[in-house]
């Protein structure tokens, strides 16, 4: 089959790579019917060394099940499914807390031989617990919004569930891209009344405001924290999503949260120390968030899909065909596009 | 009246200071009873520049109204009372949510005009507000159990609390000192299965069993993680209350914790930045706590200790009078003493 292998910074090629196979009882091949490039994945796209072992790319599937192997119940061949990003058991001690990122038998696509999302298809290990069933047909029109299923609602829902967003609430995302739009989306269906969107990307913000946000700042940096303590009388915001993962909005998230109140990560930080020390431990912040457990909330997201009253499959701007991904890396990476969807 | 003085490291003096007395409306005038030497007074006094505009010191005291200005209602002369270790108007919309460290009129003992809790006597700002009238005579034998609520009893209590304690928890308490042994008194309240506390002096530690405490771990770093997660089936600690301030104790707190944990912080922070990257973003860490709104918790602390169900007190290993502070100071900083009791 083909699948996405990047070689280094700038170097995606579509290649032919192994068929899957059912390797283990518990595992199912998944043919991928829709994919995506991750804002996520322009990080080692920016930044990774030439090499020749390739990284197997993406995360976000969904598709039809091909086999399904012996011990995987209630998913079966002909199911339309959607993956989440890591894969797990579903049974161990962390996921039925729902913290299925950290299962003890879980990982993540591509890599230790597993497969990317980013093919046409792929071998999923402990399929009955990572595959969530979608009750549509592989034609459905909904497919776009269901796969944001797979990370970047959940994603989104994660920072607003875990920044303890209660209806009424004043809520500040920091980041326009895909992520911190789902941000937007969860706020909203958390009940959340005053949602703050910094971003200064107006197709994306127009999108923002389309999706609940009350209000918009363009501004970054002191001038960004100084329009956001305006809209929230001088306090600052109870929540901060921080949907980025750059210091500079981890920092503009401290000065525009109101005392006592919570920031939620859920960009990938890429900066190994945070600005926290005495003056907002005397304001009582709290620094909470982490990658998304998204098995966690698909079950629980996927009825405001199915009945309409969420669309945040508009995140995808544009469509390739596998074959020219690497053009959908160019121009999510040159801000051309926010998230390309991907056909294989 | 004779009050406490820093000139510079080391160097506390008794003075005497003006006599308090009724500036506003809403100031009480205490006459100090009981006061004590806090952990975070070692800081300034390890570390003070030299200066001819010495500190007021001590924000912990109990004592007698001994006047109550004319819009102090509920408070009056004669009442015992309780200081929390800020003072507040307990109206504003901060502490109205129990955040009174925030409150926008409040501040700190020692500051602006304010006396410091280490005197005879002080003028409380906001005395109806900051107060809480104690229902015992100032004779009371629980009188050294009731200035704990004044700052350590709640401080622990807020590490608890932020942490999210729940019954049936496992519980890591890093340090030993007056304020880890309080965490450990709030979390075998708030219903800790496992109480871990992690300090290497004995006598502390026993007391910290008496607390409550089912484990200590006198290892630190590397060696004390590896004890915690032993002790924990290999997870790490669910709640880690980080009850010291500096930043191996927190990076030990990192080490403890387990996945999806929540490490609360109450020591106050001595750097400025927090080791917080990658990795246990990927564990779904989060770091809350800060300083303790000790208002907040005061009436409902009180009860455990007037029926001796708790005694905090205990963490007073010696008594002077006022004017021997620089003492107490002394042999709390060379460790010699875990908290110092003062006597006016």
């Amino acid at each position: 089959m083909r699948a996405t292998l990047l070689y280094g910074a700038g170097d995606v090629r579509v290649e032919d790579v192994a068929d899957p196979k059912i390797q283990n009882p518990t595992d199912a091949v998944v043919r991928i019917v829709l994919s995506c490039a991750c804002g996520s994945d322009l990080w080692p796209y920016k930044s990774l060394q030439p090499t020749d072992t390739p990284r197997h790319m993406g995360h976000e599937f969904l598709g039809v099940v091909e086999e399904a192997g012996a011990a995987v119940r209630g998913i079966k061949a002909g199911d339309v499914v959607v993956a989440p990003f890591v894969y797990a058991d579903n049974t161990c001690v962390y996921c039925r807390e729902g913290l299925q990122t950290s299962c003890v038998h879980g990982g993540q696509w591509g890599v230790g031989g597993v497969d990317g999302g980013q093919g046409q298809a792929a071998r999923v290990p402990h399929a009955e617990g990572t595959l969530v069933k979608l009750p549509v047909g592989e034609d459905s029109e909904l497919l776009p919004d269901l796969l944001t299923l797979s990370d970047i609602l959940c994603t989104g829902y994660h920072a607003a569930r875990t920044a303890g967003v209660v209806p009424g609430d004043t809520v500040t995302v920091v980041g326009d891209g895909a992520v911190g739009l789902a941000a937007v989306i969860s706020a909203k269906l958390l009940g959340a009344e005053q949602i703050i969107l910094m971003g200064r990307h107006q197709v994306r913000t127009d999108l923002g405001r389309a999706f609940g946000a009350t209000d918009v700042v363009a501004e970054r940096g002191e001038d960004g924290v100084a329009r956001v303590r305006e809209l929230t009388g001088g306090e600052g915001s109870r929540r901060v999503l921080e949907c980025v993962g750059l210091k500079e909005a981890l920092v503009q998230s401290f000065g525009a949260v109101r005392a006592g109140g919570t920031i939620s990560r859920v960009g990938a930080p890429q900066y190994p120390e945070v600005p926290f020390g005495f003056g907002d431990f005397m304001r009582n912040i709290t620094l909470t968030g982490g990658v998304a457990p998204a098995r966690a909330y698909i079950d629980e997201l996927m009825p405001h899909i199915l009945d309409g009253s969420i669309t945040p499959g508009r995140v995808f701007d544009r469509t390739l065909d596998l074959e020219d991904i690497a053009d959908g890396y160019r121009v999510m990476n040159d801000r051309q596009a926010l998230k390309v969807l991907i056909r294989p």
